[in-house]
């Protein structure tokens, strides 16, 4: 792991539906990371973020975390008030809730608070991110395509993320919505790409930029495209259905991981001593 | 491709909900291979057959088949009776509709009709089969799992199946109702078998046991667990997630096939100069 992203802080990317009143496993991860500093949620992925901050607020307390402050963002210029900014000031974690990926990026991209979350991953804060919260990490997102069926070519829609994490393309609510087929779909456009789909209450937390850590009650599947032999993306007529050989699919529960790098599932022994793993199966 | 395996017949496999009213893809396919020969519909694996008959009847016979039967078996005594096996005399096919997989097996097995099923097929007759009809025709079956989320170790049922083709496990309703899961559990269990993922209006025609070629407008899933390097299947503790590395996956549509005995996919190009393949995308 190069000095660079040794520097880097802790994505926690969760695919939606995540506990917030029995084990908490997930949160109660964000929370530990976040300590006895400041976390700031986000609704600004919501077009009605009523009631969103005070049930996280509420959550998080009770898991220990005091300092629960909510940055609501309606339109796009309040992305530059100095109100707005204060709140990120010597905060250690942000969490964005779900709602619409788009809303995310629209309202925050190349922003003054769009710097400040980079530099709080920088300098080893923690970015955690729900649903829509969870797409807009990478540098390229999925924004639409169909659920419960097989992809069609031409249906996927995808856009710019946040880019804090790089050579992945992020689906939530995976297997409840039945989305392999268009992560497939993502992936088959380009396999550089490596698509990463994550079950409700299931979260991937990234540690240095490309070690991936899977934690909670679901799975995260792992396609990587880079042994596929042959498929119909470039060829097919827009609405034809995609073909696709050779996939390479790694599905991972709690305990396991993933090198990005190497592109390598690990399990718990190769990820080390990790109390919340050690205790998962 | 061994004589044995020259002799037999074909095999259409129907993930459910086929096309009879637009296209007709896949009943089109099964009409062409029964040509002016006799073709028996079976009722019997629903518990209310009323009406699905008849739908069918008109819809084969729209498509030249003129002499269309029914065959409904409500109790297994019926597959012993005489009047039932005189249906089978001659047949050139039979179509197995939709309902619950058990009961074809428990009112069909180790009984005469069985027999002449198992005979049409080795003389070289069709055996086609839809949603509850697909999943029957190989050596086991999956009875029961859940839809829409991922594989948790213990939630799985199996059942012995039709044989009529040998080593794959098949589900259907693939895609549209999210069972990536369930037969990624399926194949953990043994690896031995290659799970066959069938969407809806989407069939697998196999031809000599194990050239499988695909008709419809949605995908199969071909799911080879030859290369698995890992699972939890036989260690994790009941309901929890299963975790299963390098699996390999193909997912192929119309035009495309799979080499069972080689575990290789074919493009059209590689099955030939299949004239309903070629028409295809």
């Amino acid at each position: 792991m190069s000095k660079h992203q040794r520097k880097k802080g802790t994505l926690i990317v969760i695919g939606g539906h995540e506990d917030k009143t029995d084990g908490k496993t997930i949160l109660k991860e964000v929370a530990r990371m976040v300590g006895d500093g400041r976390l700031v949620v986000t609704t600004v992925a919501s077009h009605q973020p009523e009631g969103y901050f005070e049930e996280y607020q509420r959550t998080f307390q009770d898991l220990g975390v005091k300092d629960v402050v909510e940055l609501a963002i309606a339109e796009r210029a309040e992305a530059r008030q100095e109100s707005r900014l204060d709140l990120l000031d010597g905060a250690r974690g942000i969490f964005f809730t779900g709602g619409d990926q788009l809303r995310i990026t629209s309202q925050l991209g190349d922003t003054p608070i769009y710097s400040r979350v980079q530099q709080l991953y920088e300098e080893g804060g923690v970015v955690a991110g729900t649903s829509a919260g969870a797409s807009v990490m990478s540098d390229v997102m999925l924004v639409s395509g169909e659920s419960d069926e097989s992809h069609r070519i031409g249906e996927l829609q995808m856009a710019p993320g946040l880019g804090l994490i790089h050579g992945v393309v992020i689906d939530q609510h995976f297997a409840e919505r039945g989305r392999m087929g268009r992560l497939l779909g993502a992936v088959a456009k380009n396999p550089r790409y490596v698509g990463i789909g994550i079950d409700e209450n299931t979260a991937v937390v990234v540690e240095g930029g490309e070690l991936l850590r899977v934690l909670g009650s679901g799975a995260v599947y792992v396609i990587d495209g880079a042994t596929v032999t042959s498929s119909n993306i470039a060829d097919a007529k827009q609405d034809c259905t995609l073909s696709i050989y050779d996939v390479r699919l790694h599905v991972l529960s709690q305990g396991d991981g993933f090198d990005l790098g190497r592109r390598e599932p690990m399990d718990a022994d190769q990820l080390g001593k990790d109390p919340v793993a050690q205790d998962g199966r």
